[in-house]
């Protein structure tokens, strides 16, 4: 987001993220009228409102995901306090926001961190590349049998409407998920499913400017960034082409200072 | 509940009422094989882990429901923080438990209590007999678009399988619905009811023993207790008649000391 209200109870608070007037980075239209070209462009002028100081410490490249992605993690783990120290947490889906929630909750101190996933060929990425403690098929119902009840906390980044019974049943009693994904169709939710453990459901959405920074400075501080593949300008259409495939790693980045010129 | 397994984690850290094994205190199989009777006995045993004190300061007649719908509203409510001083609670629902969060609500200092219900009759109730502040009937279009987005926490005790998208509107960005209800059907949830106001969704099911001591002192300490009818033994069978439809402000209680004799 590059600009809010300024004057609701939200925008008073700080959450800007939930304004109902948020002018969004890409396509959006701000205050002035103007249509928001996000980061598909040589230059953007942003009130220092909604301006964030981009550690030295970070990579440019690598970081740049962050400003989403990462917030949008970050924000509702903190906020629910998933990853503190010992705990076990879950990360259903091992895409553009999971791998980062799976960095972050190791850079938090959980315990153990466990991915979720419905493709088999994520166990060996979780493990070896991202350094999970523990791999789940979440069609596996020994597996997922054997996970029941374990875990703390889970970063949910699924966007299929898939029931989340199997999955609340992961967590410990007390336990809270994290809602991140939007699936087309309404979720089913027995209330026993929450009820029967005092388990909570939890929706976020982005993060507010103010938590935006704290993640910033807190990647830059534990060494968290995205894996990404840098792109030049020329290469976006091929790349939109590989996203919608999911074929990524786990984000592109356009390399816009050096790939593309103003007319 | 009466006992659990006393070894399971949930027993370990103080959470028996979510032990895979917990005894209820009516029509369950207790560890020595013997069936439970509740209330419905001249005498009960049970051992010193599941005994709570209770205080000189309350009545046994109207403060015997807080063993059961007291500690089911203050338990979620305290871990949740509904009811923060200023903060604007809602009700849903103004039977057992309904009437007894609005007494908490207000003991704990919440700014605004808002009960919700579909039945207009429960208008004056709420604000004249219980003293809640405003009062919102769901199937007035008008007003719940006006009570929208004003509530920091809500308590929903309705079991009706009612969709929860017109409930969760009236949160607040970041406000949290503790489910108590539980209706025969899954509930119908958009994952972006939860996700654009970041909002939480709860579930709840009775409270831990050390909570319920919590609930019981705090109750005496504030004069909270519920709106009772007593009866004696030889009614029972017309209460559970009058308790069928609904026809009760708002627990009944048995004398059971002065009107059940052992055979």
């Amino acid at each position: 987001m590059v600009n809010a209200c300024r004057a609701c109870e939200s925008c008073e608070e700080g959450a800007e993220n939930y304004c109902a007037r948020v002018v969004l980075t890409y396509n959006s239209r701000d205050r002035d009228g103007a249509v928001t070209r996000g980061g598909y462009s040589d230059m953007v002028v942003a009130d220092a409102r909604f301006v964030v100081r981009f550690p030295d410490a970070l990579p440019l490249d690598a970081a740049a995901p962050l400003l989403c992605a990462g917030a949008t993690v970050y924000a509702p783990m903190r906020r629910h306090a998933l990853g503190a120290p010992g705990s076990h947490v879950g990360v259903i889906g091992l895409g553009g926001l999971g791998h980062v929630a799976v960095k972050f909750a190791r850079a938090f101190g959980a315990g153990k961190v466990t991915v979720i996933s419905t493709s088999p060929a994520k166990r060996e990425e979780a493990l070896e590349r991202l350094g999970a403690d523990a791999f789940v098929l979440s069609t596996d119902a020994a597996e997922m049998k054997a996970a029941a009840g374990t875990m703390h906390g889970i970063v949910n980044t699924a966007s299929a409407a898939a029931s989340l019974h199997p999955y609340l049943a992961l967590l410990k009693p007390h336990g809270k998920m994290i809602l991140l994904g939007i699936p087309d169709k309404p979720l089913q939710v027995s209330a026993f499913a929450l009820i029967g453990g005092g388990k909570t459901l939890a929706g976020s959405c982005m993060a507010s400017i103010s938590e935006t920074q704290e993640m910033l400075d807190f990647a830059a501080e534990h060494g968290v960034a995205a894996d990404v593949e840098v792109i030049g300008a020329g290469e976006v259409n091929a790349a939109m082409e590989r996203l919608a495939k999911g074929d990524v790693r786990y984000r592109f980045v356009i390399d816009v200072g050096n790939t593309l010129k103003a007319d």
